[in-house]
């Protein structure tokens, strides 16, 4: 078969580590795609900071003209971001050329209009990279589970945010200590934000959502929290308990709606997804007729998210020959079939709860907080009282409870805050046992 | 788009399963195929056993006219073992039908001359279903892999033996005793040589290397070897160790050639994949560019593995108007570039050890063994020593190992076996680290 020619925009991390998978791997990547796929141009804004030596293939700062290439095939976005990373990919569509990215933000924010407009065009736009890096899970849920109802997502799709919580949980240290640490090793950006706030997670949040459920593209819908405010000893209160804190993607078909929700989470020890740590990613996926299954990898890095690149480009060359309608759709499910289920706000939501208070060491104190729980309707399924500190008149209480609607803990939490033996606010964290849904 | 008539061969577990997820799902699965599927004629040997009330579609028990029927354009073979799923899957392509098959055995023992018929014919034959269940694994390695050398694969791949182990564990009961409560609870077969003694895993294992690897399907030359041996006080000792004891199938790229073996294995308790417990799969996938991956989910079962067929199904007719060059070969490399790399023999593989013996509790026994260990350039990584019981004059020695080849151990525990203060057989189990390749 005839090779095909690809452009490159973008030569940082990913684009460098993408032509060296294409050239390592050369042969056995046309073994298995039955042709061979050729580097015919890479842009980049900055030539000066170009780390390959002999690519083979011309080098310039011009992405425009990559995209208006008629020998280009297929162009691969690794810029990353918004602007100018959305204009070339739908000017690469408007000349008919099929595009792969990276670039979760683009498809969590603008997929919508991007994959109408490759519809419009007959192309294809692939984004497995967006999710998770080298973890096939685009795949995974888009054709591997095709036959199924999927009914939640519960991901670590967040190495920067793992690795924290990781060795916050091993080092008995604060999260400033570590992600300062973390910053150090490159695994945290100098703006941590996007990591740990959960933005970045939201992101590959949305995209998950919408390829499991049949939901357009709803980024500003997705409840997100950071892990800033964990503390080591709501770590270790938690493993006392039995749970692990994992900063978690939720995603759930419910009867009222779909759930999109980012934040620390309580999960049990013994979960396997509990277990992942460091930088690693993991997506958990419950569906009706297969039960939970679960894709682990690294979730980001030069080489991981270059595997991720390279096998949509394989898919992509593919499927040139076949006629658009019989391609796998962008969002998994056929554009004119896309449900529009809304996504609840996050107070309709009901999970159980960890919940830790300043409590003083008097009698009555804890009766009327049990009191004001009994009265919302909130049962208790554990409570951890510590001893108080010396020269402490205030002791740490901890509780697990049963499941509620978020309002009705907004409205208790609210009410043990005005108690005037309890200081300060109460700390409040999510669980989930992650049975079967 | 026109809907596609399919015919079932089979309606047992799986084939109820399947008829099931395609009822219930029909419409989740239509939005995501484009189209309707239908099926059109299922056959099955024993009609009075048909658990299915108002199917909607003919049931009987003529095989052939299913795969003779020119309405059909997918026959699924769900009847298992050799004869006539072999005959009836080459009648079905020979007639330029495409195949959905959920038999391992069948694509271990007979994939080469099947996929060259279908090759020949123009025509698809998936067999996601044929390993580890519901777990797109197939799909995974071949397409969302893509970009790899592939190095390794190690895999949880038989869920009845993993049961085993698991409860064994547990429970501290011996082999038997769990072997009975599986068989009584539905998770051993009546005669379960094929799942305890590894054959099944074997089929699996074989299919994984060819895809991963790009070489035939040589299912005669894995080494198997099988977990009635295993005893629970291996187990313990091995937790002691910090290992645990897993029924794997092991395939792995080396510069000599392939192995291909399935074997109990020591691996370190805090491996993601020692945590897969019951009867659940999982498959760790270690490859160049994406580092390790791993795949987990229900390796058995009427809906999980109703979840693959139908996920090929869809796949399959998505693909019905490509040409069949731009399909995915069945092997993941093109038919004509698969490789001759030779599987090695046991004896040739390098890897690290469990060994338990009973010696006597006499001065210079040990420095015998250690002598003989070290002479054939065996290190010893750890030694336990355990108090002999009440009575008994010999002790339970257990050792751990560095890497080495086979014929050296093989002739090494030849020799401890025939010191006078030895008693009977030397147990070998082999041990995985389970780091990067």
């Amino acid at each position: 078969m005839q090779p095909v020619k690809i452009g490159i925009l973008g030569l940082g991390t990913v684009g460098t580590g993408t032509c060296e998978v294409l050239h390592t791997n050369a042969r056995e990547i046309s073994r298995r795609a039955g042709r061979d796929i050729i580097i015919s141009h890479a842009a980049t804004r900055t030539l000066s900071n170009v780390k390959l030596s002999n690519p083979g293939f011309k080098i310039s700062d011009n992405a425009q003209a990559v995209v208006d290439d008629p020998e280009i095939s297929v162009v691969i976005e690794l810029i990353g971001g918004d602007q100018p990373a959305l204009d070339l990919v739908l000017s690469a569509i408007a000349n008919g050329k099929h595009v792969v990215t990276a670039n979760k933000a683009l498809i969590a924010l603008h997929g919508n209009e991007i994959f109408q407009a490759a519809q419009q065009q007959g192309v294809m736009v692939a984004f497995e990279a967006a999710v998770a890096g080298g973890i096939p899970i685009i795949k995974a849920i888009r054709e591997g589970l095709a036959a199924n109802h999927i009914k939640s997502i519960v991901g670590i799709i967040n190495g920067t945010g793992n690795y924290i919580m990781t060795q916050m949980r091993d080092l008995g240290a604060p999260f400033k200590e570590v992600l300062a640490d973390a910053q150090a090793l490159g695994y945290a950006e100098a703006d941590p934000t996007f990591d740990v706030e959960g933005v970045d997670a939201a992101h590959k949040l949305t995209i998950l959502a919408s390829i499991a459920f049949g939901i357009p593209l709803q980024f500003d819908r997705v409840y997100t929290e950071g892990i800033s405010a964990i503390t080591r000893e709501d770590i270790g209160f938690a493993e006392e308990l039995g749970y692990r804190i994992k900063h978690l993607g939720i995603a759930r078909h419910s009867a009222d709606g779909i759930e999109l929700r980012v934040h620390p989470v309580l999960i049990p020890q013994r979960s396997l997804i509990a277990n992942v740590n460091g930088v690693m990613n993991a997506v958990l996926v419950d569906a009706d007729a297969v039960g939970q299954t679960m894709y682990y990898g690294a979730g980001a890095g030069a080489l991981p998210t270059a595997s991720a690149v390279v096998a949509d480009l394989v898919d992509v060359v593919r499927s040139l020959t076949a006629d658009p309608e019989n391609r796998v759709p962008h969002l998994a499910f056929q554009a004119n079939a896309l449900s529009d289920l809304p996504v609840m706000p996050i107070e309709q939501i009901e999970t159980a709860y960890y919940l830790r208070m300043l409590a003083d060491d008097k009698p009555g104190v804890m009766s009327q907080v049990t009191g004001i729980l009994g009265t919302a309707g909130i049962s208790i399924e554990a409570v951890l009282q510590k001893e108080p500190a010396a020269n402490q008149t205030q002791i740490p209480v901890i509780m697990l409870t049963h499941t509620v609607k978020e309002t009705q803990m907004n409205k208790a939490i609210e009410e043990i805050e005005a108690l005037p033996g309890i200081s300060g606010n109460v700390t409040r964290i999510r669980v989930e046992t992650l049975d079967h849904d």
